[in-house]
């Protein structure tokens, strides 16, 4: 037996927010193992051979460094890194990864403070670059929402795929103003080494997952083993998919 | 000592969903007693006079009908009764609230079929009416959004105080176009002989919350007694204040 392709590290728990992208991968037939947001990162996960490691809400405190830099390592020689964004992601308010070994490997630049844009008016999703992972999609026909993102800089070579289009909406009698406020990232890809990289600004679990969770006409429902059923929108799951599987390279070996 | 004037039914447990309106009503010096959605709902809890019961993501198959019967004439005489939106009330995925002794009290007509509504698109929350639950907000100057509601028909009698504003949201070159799509009721208020009664389409929890957890400019936190910490906008935490406050008339005796 193989070992399983993705090791999967934060989202709390999978009875909670893990249940969205574990419930995804399962559905999309994506092996994984699972770290809990609390459980230290043992030697024994980043030392087996990975195609991804997943960071989602997993604060950097609980990932030793001396194990950072053996992903650092599998990602040289062709492993994919995935941050997805959250709380304790980037910076967040408990995430800390700026000037960490696997913080320095993502396609971004991470806030040194309190990167967190909780968003309580419009902030919709659109397509910067073509590419594998967003194409196909309907990002400019109809556009998902997102409650928050972490903000960051791209690198001089991450390649922005998605932005976020902030907006102030505000009441003029029967209508809504609606107005562009500013555009930040949301996806940005990269490498390292022989390994593709990828920072997600939003989270894919409620709450700033917000709309995009929901995106499309039909529903999906999923269950990751231990994980609670989630019902969601197709073209969430079919985004996620592909983020996984790109940044993995799952499908290319 | 007096009994707890709230009794609070639902939003999964303390240390998950109900830690937002738990939490809220902790940092307003609100005592309640709480009941978690899979708990059965018992006749202590309903025969002990209260001033507001509070029905959030609870199914109806867990509040036996005799017990419904009791909080309804505690209503008569003069207690509050509010439902707050999700995946378990109104109708929903799992409420099944039509046709039973609360939901006929109700101030909106429940669907028999499932009435939820999940936006992957901009949904906005405006004011219908002035109220004491409304006023002072900026509904319509930072207008916030919402991810979901419960789609429900005021009664004659009932009230509407906040309206959500549903938009499609596509892009044409660097502009976003947005489009009503429909205006619905998000949140209706009446009285069932001496006592007040509300409604909620949305959730105060995620996901369905939205940005409106989010809402203003200045941060609060809070905690309940076994729950878990929040960190919530300004905005929010008033609005569901005097949303227990105006329907308990907590302040009023």
């Amino acid at each position: 037996m193989s070992a399983k392709p993705v090791a999967y590290f934060g989202d709390t728990t999978l009875a909670t927010a893990a249940s969205y992208l574990a419930g995804v991968m399962t559905h999309a037939g994506i092996e994984f193992v699972y770290v809990p947001s609390n459980h230290c990162a043992k030697a024994v996960t980043v030392a087996t051979e990975r195609r991804l490691f997943v960071i989602s809400d997993y604060p950097a405190a609980n990932f030793p460094r001396a194990l950072q830099r053996r992903v650092v390592s599998q990602v040289r020689r062709g492993a994919g890194l995935l941050m997805i964004g959250g709380w304790e992601s980037f910076h967040g308010s408990d995430g800390h990864w700026a000037d960490t070994p696997l913080g320095d490997i993502l396609p971004v630049v991470i806030s040194k403070s309190d990167d967190r844009v909780n968003c309580d008016q419009p902030a919709l999703v659109v397509t910067a670059s073509d590419h594998p992972i967003v194409e196909g999609l309907p990002w400019d026909d109809r556009t998902p929402t997102v409650g928050g993102i972490n903000r960051f800089k791209p690198r001089a070579r991450g390649r922005v795929l998605l932005e976020a289009m902030m907006f102030k909406a505000w009441r003029a009698g029967e209508d809504m103003v609606f107005a562009l406020q500013s555009k930040v990232p949301m996806l940005v890809v990269g490498e390292h080494g022989r390994g593709r990289t990828a920072a997600l600004a939003t989270d894919v679990a409620p709450h700033w997952v917000g709309g995009l969770v929901d995106w499309g006409s039909r529903r999906v429902t999923a269950q990751a083993p231990r994980g609670e059923m989630i019902e969601v929108g197709q073209h969430y799951a079919t985004f996620l998919t592909r983020l996984v599987e790109w940044t993995g390279s799952l499908n290319e070996r």
